[in-house]
This record gives C-alpha cells, sequence and structure tokens, in this order.
C-alpha cells in the first residue's frame, strides 16, 4: 500500500505534518468513491480526534465535504439570506421562533432543519406535528417560498454535502464523534451547501447539551464563527444553557404549542429570551444594522403580531392548517397522561436534561422508538430549576401514545434535584461570538 | 454503537486513558471473528500509534494475538529452547551459521523462519536454495528433529498468531507500521506462539534496517526484551549495523555459500564477528553459563568443525543434498553475470544498502518479483566500505536469470559512494540489551 496517494496522506498526518487541500479533497472525494477503504478513513479521523485540524485545515475538510454533493443556487433571492443552525437541546423550540421574526424584519431565511438526533429533538419532526405540514421541499419549492413570504423550513436534501453523513456514520462507529473540527466541517458542510450568506449558531452548553461545559461550547462556537468566515461567510454565535430544558415543553406538538404562545407575547420567558437573542442576529446581519436596532426591531416585531402572522404564512405555504394557531387542540394530542409528584419538598436544584430528553424520547417524542412514536408525545414540566416545590405537588406531565410504567414515572422524578438549598442556575446567554 | 463494548473500549483509547487486558483481548479476538470491523481496529492501532502502549498493555496485546491461534508445545524436547530472531536486512545469513553453532554446543534450537520481505532476503527462501532442502516441517517434524540433532528450520506455520498477518495487512493500509509496540506485538506474538523458552533477538539499524536509526533500534530493542521477560521467557537484544549489507553475498544460494565459507572458518570477518556474538547469547541462555565461557565455546564449535557438522546433519535431516557444502557449484546459479565497475577513485565511503536490497531483489532474489525469480539471484559485493577503488575496478557482480538492464548497472554503480576522505565506519555490533 505504500506508493499510493492514500498512504501518503495517512503517513504524513500520522507524522504530525499538515495536509494541504488536495490531500484532504483526494481523501474525502476517494472515501466517497470507495477507493478510499473506511479503515483508512478510520485512521485520519482518528489522528485528527487526537492531534486536532488547523483553521484552514478545518476549511479545507468542510470545502471538500460540501464538494461531494450539489449546492443550493439561492441568487434568485435578492438579499442577505441567513440561515440558522441550534447544536441541538432539550424543549429548544427557537427556530419556530426566530425565523418567523427575522422573516418579518424582511430578512431572507431559507432555514434547513433536522430530524430528532439521541436524547434532542428536530425542527422538521416539530412542525410535522402541526396537521398538513410538509417539510421535504424540493429546492424549487424552498426557493419560491422565500421569494414569495420571506422564509421556509427544509429538511436538508441527500444530495447536499453526502460525505458528511458517510463520515458521521464512520465517526459513531469508531467512537471519534467528539472530535471539535470534525463536529465543525460536519456543521458547516450542511450549511455552506445550504447556500445562504450568513449564519446564526445557537451553541448550547451545559447537561441537556452535546457540548457539556462552556468552554467547549465556547470552543466550537469560535471554530464555527472562525472557519464559516474564512469560507466567505457572515457568522456570529451565541452560547445558550442547556442545564433544564428550555421553557417547559418537550416533545413535538408540545413544543409547537409552546412556540405560538411565545409568537402571541405568552410563553416561558427564557424561550422569548433566547429568541428574540437569536432573531437580533439574524436581523443585524440579513439588514445590517447595529446591534441595538435589531434588537428592537426583533422585540417590536414579536409584540404587534408581525411574527405571528408571518407564521400563519409560513404554515399555509407548507400545506399545514393554520388555524391550531387559534386552536391549539387541533394538535395532536397523546391519549396517556400521567403526573408525577414530588415525593420531598425543597427548592428544584437542577434538572438531569439529557435523561428527561431521553425519556420524552422513549415516551414516543423520538425518531427510531418504532411502535411508540407519536407527535403529541413527551414531557411538559410544571416545575424549573428555581422553583419551591411541597411533596405531593405535581413536577410534571408525561404524554404518550402508550400506558406510562411506574419506572418511567419515578425515573422522571429522579430527574429533578430537589434541595434544601438555593438553587444557582446558570446564565441563559452566556456569550456571543461574532 | 455507543454501548457496544468495542465503542467503549475505543472510546478510552481515545481519551488517554488505558485499556486493560480484558478489553485488549475482546479487541483482538472480536477482529479475528470479524465482529470488530477494520475501521474500529484501525482506530485503535491509529491511537495505538501517536499515543504508544504500555509495556503490560503491549503484553496483553501480544498474548491476545498468540492466543488467536495454537502454540507449539515443546515440552518433550528437554533443556532450554532457544529461538533467534533478526528484524531483517541485507545479506543477512547469520541464522544459517548460529543454529548450528548453538545446536552443536547442546542448545535445542527449534528456529522458525520467514520469507523474503521487501527490500530483505529471508531464511526460508536461503534454505530452499539448498537442492531438495524442506522448510515446511510439520509440528511433529520440527519437534523430533530437534530431539534427534538438537535443531531445525521451519516456516511458521499459518496457525501460529493467525491475529498478527491480519493487524499486519491493516496496519500496511492504514500507514501504521512505524509503531514500537505494534512492531513488538507482532515480531513477539509469533516468537512466542513458536513455543521456545528463551529468544535471542538480532535488532538491525542502519539504511538497510527496518529501523533506521540506532536509537530507534534500541527503543525495540529494549521494548523485546522488557516485554519477552514480562511473558516469562529469558532474552537478548544485540544492536548490529546494516549500514552495509553483511558480509558480500547479497541473495538467496549466494548467501547459502558465504555461510558455508565462514562454517569452515573464511568467509567475511563480519559475518563472523555477528555470528558469533548472537551464537554465544543463545549458548549463555540455552546452558546457563557466563557470557566468556559461552563466547568461547561457540568461537571452539566454530573453529573446530563441530558447527559445520551440524549444519551437515541439518541439511540432511531436512532432505537437502548436503554434498554442497563441499561441491558448492551444486547450488543454483543464474545464468547472468555482469559486472559492475567504478567510474571513479577514491574509498567506498557508504553503500546505499537499501536500494541494494532492492535491487537484488529485482534481478530475482526476491519474493513476488514474477518470473525472474532465481534462487541464484543477487549481487556479489566485491568492494565494501573503507575499501580503496580505483576507476575501471569491480564493485560488485549482479547474478540474474535474465539479461540485466545497462539502467541496472548504473543502478548499482549509484549505491557506491565513492569519496576521496577516509569512509567513517559504524560499529558493527553497536550494544546489547540484557
Amino acid at each position: 500500500m505504500r506508493g499510493m496517494p492514500v498512504y501518503r496522506i495517512l503517513e504524513k498526518r500520522l507524522r504530525g505534518e499538515t495536509n494541504d487541500q488536495e490531500e484532504i479533497r483526494a481523501l474525502i472525494h476517494g472515501f466517497v468513491d470507495g477507493k478510499v477503504l473506511p479503515e483508512q478513513m478510520a485512521t485520519w479521523l482518528t489522528a485528527v480526534t487526537l492531534t486536532g485540524l488547523s483553521e484552514e485545515e478545518t476549511l479545507w475538510l468542510t470545502e471538500a465535504m460540501v464538494a461531494s454533493g450539489k449546492t443550493l443556487d439561492l441568487s434568485s433571492i435578492p438579499g442577505i439570506k441567513v440561515d440558522k443552525h441550534s447544536s441541538g437541546g432539550v424543549g429548544d423550540k427557537v427556530s419556530l421562533i426566530t425565523v418567523p421574526i427575522a422573516a418579518a424584519a424582511g430578512v431572507p431565511v431559507p432555514k434547513l432543519t433536522g430530524r430528532a438526533l439521541g436524547h434532542t429533538g428536530g425542527t422538521a419532526d416539530k412542525l410535522e406535528s402541526i396537521p398538513g405540514f410538509r417539510v421535504e421541499l424540493t429546492e424549487d419549492e424552498l426557493i419560491d417560498q422565500v421569494r414569495k413570504i420571506g422564509c421556509a423550513f427544509a429538511v436538508a436534501s441527500k444530495d447536499l454535502a453526502p460525505a458528511d453523513k458517510l463520515i458521521y456514520s464512520l465517526r459513531d462507529r469508531t467512537a471519534t464523534v467528539a472530535s471539535l473540527p470534525l463536529i465543525v466541517s460536519s456543521i458547516l458542510s450542511k450549511k455552506l451547501a445550504g447556500g445562504a450568506d450568513a449564519f446564526v449558531f445557537d451553541v448550547k452548553f451545559g447537561d441537556g447539551a452535546f457540548m457539556n461545559s462552556l468552554e467547549d461550547a465556547r470552543r466550537l462556537a469560535c471554530s464555527l464563527v472562525a472557519v464559516s468566515q474564512k469560507a466567505g461567510k457572515q457568522a456570529v454565535a451565541l452560547l445558550t444553557s442547556m442545564d433544564e430544558p428550555l421553557g417547559r415543553a418537550v416533545g413535538n406538538a408540545l413544543e409547537v404549542a409552546e412556540a405560538i404562545e411565545v409568537l402571541k407575547g405568552e410563553g416561558p420567558s427564557d424561550v422569548r429570551e433566547v429568541s428574540l437573542a437569536i432573531a437580533a442576529q439574524m436581523i443585524r446581519l440579513g439588514l445590517s444594522i447595529p446591534n441595538e436596532e435589531a434588537r428592537r426591531k426583533a422585540q417590536e416585531l414579536l409584540t404587534n403580531g408581525s411574527a405571528l402572522e408571518k407564521f400563519q404564512r409560513l404554515i399555509e405555504a407548507q400545506g399545514g392548517n393554520a388555524r391550531v394557531l387559534e386552536e391549539m387542540d387541533l394538535l395532536p394530542q397523546a391519549p396517556e397522561r400521567v403526573e408525577v409528584q414530588a415525593t420531598a419538598s425543597g427548592v428544584v436544584g437542577s434538572i438531569a436534561t439529557r435523561r428527561l430528553g431521553l425519556l420524552a424520547s422513549r415516551l414516543g417524542a423520538g425518531r427510531g422508538t418504532g411502535s411508540d412514536w407519536h407527535p403529541g408525545a413527551g414531557i411538559r414540566l410544571l416545575k424549573k430549576v428555581g422553583d419551591p416545590v411541597t411533596a405531593g405537588e405535581t413536577l410534571g406531565i408525561l404524554f404518550s401514545p402508550r400506558p406510562v410504567s411506574p419506572q418511567e414515572v419515578n425515573e422522571t422524578r429522579a430527574c429533578f434535584d430537589i434541595q434544601q438549598a438555593e438553587a444557582r442556575k446558570t446564565d441563559l446567554i452566556a456569550g456571543l461570538v461574532a
């Protein structure tokens, strides 16, 4: 095997040298074409996991992944197109609120969305709980709709950065998922292929996030912004807390209902706060206006009902029943509904967010759980961190298409840590990387 | 894939933790059984290449590789069985001399041998150039012969440490060949499966060796000795120079002829010196006697013809024509014979040993060179490092079954660096690790 190009590429990497753009492109395209073997790609990914990649190499990797498929051509949409990405969390319905706000401000938002993964939900699954809503748009449908109403949600086509899926599957088999440059290239390859001009990244940290520590989240945020900018895009990242679920609803239809509440000026304040911060950044980049002005605009469009109206037009444009905005019981409801009571008194000190996300997934909110899947499944939290609790009070309600086991009730209860001391809340928005 | 045993094993390794014996065994056996995928094994091998293995882990890896196949049971042979291993070189016919010497001293030597690899020769190929000689012995034949005459040469059966071959092939595909613990486990797994009680390692350094620097060779020697001892074996390693070919003959029959000369008390002094040093260590371990006594014994058995007589009995026992010892032209001879003349005068400053080894291989001495293969092919060196040369003098003679090209003559000439200054010879035996 010595003498083959891939051998030399690996040999350089293992000697601690960097690879040039040509080599990285040959490696990625060779892997997609089946000329580079899985074990050879795994060797490169392992070396990267252990020794890192420079920003330049990360860009080359990302660009090679983009070049493995097609790129959306959004040039027929006037203005600066802004896409938004969340690193994934529990109860994260922020896209449902920010996209209508930004579009109401006149920012074109072709939002590419994903499905639920592990303990986290996916915006596509949430939107599909609205009766009739179609997220599988063609490229033309996506472009037409953004031209007409200013925004659209579409599941990323399999033709965008197909190398990402192949590489991700290999990383999943080889325990090389937790590598910063590989995470960055995975996220960015799909975003760059999506064709937008500017990106707002919501990088979550805490127990319910993929990055548990704020430090790791900041590293990811810095790298996402730096590599995006190297690729000629505008980019900004917010660091937001996932130390407890965002809002009170976890599960597809439950979260849509909560998002509608926020768009009506009601709903939990944490969801509103994060949504306004992200929408403001989308407006700032899309309209090229100062931060404070963008922030005021976002606030105003949420308060005066413009964002809600935009969401209504979006639902209609994508085939959904917009009457859900007024009659929320048109949203699917899970037949089983079980309250979980506290057995101790005190204050909610913390919530095991990741475990709660997995539990919601098992109750029927997640993907790949087979026959239990139900758009109405999930958890509604009645208590959040810092709330006082008396024994016997309801902590949360479980929704499922099938009977909930006592075991699951106990597991839910165990996710709430009831303590005597005062709870220490982490900052909801811990930082911004621009 | 999270949750699978192999995932946890890889995750620990990638986090910088060590693996325990159980995990390493599961990994190797899973790989041999096809349950651990090539990309998963490649991940582990890459992490080991980049971050190393402890001596203990190296032993566990080696033992897991041994347990992947059968182990020779030499218990029916009385005495301390000694095997000898060379890390490979050009013109390295030392085994042909040391095995008869040690056996003549009463040390039982069940010598497992290999085939030519890359630019280096293989003892099995050399012996097969003796008409009738059989190196493919069964386990019973090997044991019977050692019991009868004290020594035997046998190609290692495919049943010994089969994991090694699979792992080596994967390392060859993934550029993870040059990893010290992986080299050690590869060498030792086959030696341990061979069942001997004590090992003498000839670790070569220099241009014609796999380890070019003395430092790397010493590291290999130290690790081989340490891990062997951890495995409950006696072990010693010599560091010998491969900065020029050993002796003057490179090629199978040519090397057998030179070994016979040395066994007759003639031949090149460097071959004799290395052979005596190694034979002395084999005798020291096998008879548990002091170094100086072992050295004297080796010298005496070579001088008084006992070693030659032992070699004769060995050839006869393995079906070979022992008359070659007296009539060397019974050995196969290549039809083409071309002298290479110097075009400049001066002193041979260095010899490109690796290139010369590859050239000999191409002329027909190596494996996998197709129709050119011939037991009589190779190179005889008339000049070695330090020798004065006058333009027009013969540097070496090329032997081949097919016409030698002018290109090959020029390449051979270019392997000799003729300089005006005095040559700097490296020490032939640069160290000993015991």
